[in-house]
């Protein structure tokens, strides 16, 4: 996603400089005039505001407060943008740092996946403060679509947080009923003819749903990802005393998932755990109803 | 739904007998010119194609086979149609007795809500044969968008359950994001605006998110009904032998929310049971994050 994005930070005719621990992962950009930095401190060095997009809280950590990291050469005026789902805390560390030395930090998670990255129609939720967000907010429109103000610093992470809960009940919810279809007979591209404009109608009906029926369980948005995000946003919870019950178990399931070698496919591979749990699989061919 | 589902037939020019526990229920009906019938029976008497809308398995049970009940006037050629949400099982039942008197049934449970019955906009799930379905055809387009043939009886029954269970997951989670967020100091309309249009994005989301920030607990659809679809969606999943987590628990939360008097609210009111697990309130109004 961090290429996809970077590259459009170029073709506005911004002067780049990138660095990513995979160097070949630069190597298009590099083709069409980036700069390439050993180091993210390097990075911060030839830069006024830094974007970074990496894939673990660890990561935006070293990233950030690492040895070469970017806090090292942190100016007073800089911008820092981290747009990786991180905990909202590690979030609020980092601003500290940064602004100790002068410059700015903000929060600003997205969802839409690869494909939003691409089309640039990511939404970018952002936290810290207002004015340092308007000040940057030509670079954001060029990344994505729906930019909003999400408060304080964490405020971005949090609502990212929000956007995973709700598709952790999607994705059950999506998956149980295939099954469940499936079990009980029907043709189930008929059946999604029928409750895919209704009330049940949502994202993973559409887009996910038809590539569980053709067996396609690559990624789309990783299931190691997701379960990063559902594990910050229980111990968010734990921490401010909330009970999720459905957040919990469907953390707990994609583990089995992520148990049974699959951390790497898409997150439509929850089907695969709930067709081990009852010992069968779905099949989108007609059968009798079973009843 | 039964009333504004009669009255496009009504409108449509249909010669219309009508028949209901609660008479008051029919006088919008009878004014417009429909029959009033004393039983089920009556209607049936009177009737080619019948059309029955009720409320639990009992109540359809009663409708079709109890004393006054359909069956005893099914004629040859006739045709029953249950749009309730009943048991696969019980369509299996009620079709075996009509098929012996040389009359025919659908199970053509709906979605789309009291909105959609009186927009006729309603889904349609038909289980039954193709034929019997092609030939009322047009009356089924009187009072839905969508008229789906699903498969032999029961099949419009199990799409339907495939609908609930959707729906099931579409609910803890939204519920679950509403009271991280609110819990986390977000403002819920701000977050809502960041999440609507992405992968998060469902029916709920839309529909159900904005009555919950106003604490508008009013139906929609009874928390009482969903209920009972997602006990004869469990039910059938225990013949199946499968095992549908999601499912089980957040029918769990719904009988909480039914023990604490809310079973004629609207399914929204999960929020409440949410709330008391957690011993907290959402919240609509901005706060700071509370990290």
């Amino acid at each position: 996603m961090g290429a996809a994005m970077a590259g459009h930070l170029l073709s506005k005719g911004h002067a780049l400089t990138v660095s990513s621990r995979t160097r070949s992962k630069a190597e298009g950009l590099l083709q069409q005039g980036a700069r390439w930095a050993e180091s993210p401190a390097q990075v911060a060095a030839e830069s006024d505001v830094v974007f970074t997009m990496v894939g673990f809280p660890m990561d935006v950590s070293d990233v950030y407060l690492g040895e070469a990291g970017l806090v090292q050469q942190a100016r007073v005026g800089m911008v820092f943008v981290d747009m990786t789902t991180a905990p909202p805390s590690l979030a609020g560390t980092i601003a500290e740092t940064i602004k100790a030395r002068g410059a700015h930090f903000l929060d600003a998670p997205v969802s839409g996946g690869d494909v939003g990255a691409r089309n640039a129609s990511l939404s970018i939720m952002v936290g810290g403060e207002t004015g340092v967000m308007e000040a940057i907010r030509p670079l954001f429109e060029s990344l994505g679509q729906t930019i909003v103000h999400q408060g304080a610093t964490g405020a971005g992470q949090h609502a990212k947080l929000c956007n995973q809960i709700v598709i952790a009940g999607t994705m059950i919810g999506v998956c149980e009923s295939l099954l469940y279809g499936s079990r009980a007979g029907l043709d189930l591209e008929t059946m999604l003819q029928s409750i895919r404009g209704g009330a049940a109608a949502c994202w993973a009906l559409d887009n996910l749903a038809p590539r569980i029926l053709a067996r396609n369980f690559d990624p789309g948005f990783f299931v190691e990802h997701f379960v990063k995000d559902m594990g910050m946003a229980l111990e968010e919870s734990r921490r401010m005393r909330l009970v999720l019950p459905g957040l919990a178990l469907v953390h707990q399931l994609y583990l089995a998932v992520q148990a049974h070698g699959h951390g790497r496919s898409g997150t439509q591979a929850l089907m695969l755990a709930l067709e081990e749990l009852s010992n069968v699989r779905v099949s989108a061919g007609r059968a009798e109803p079973s009843q």
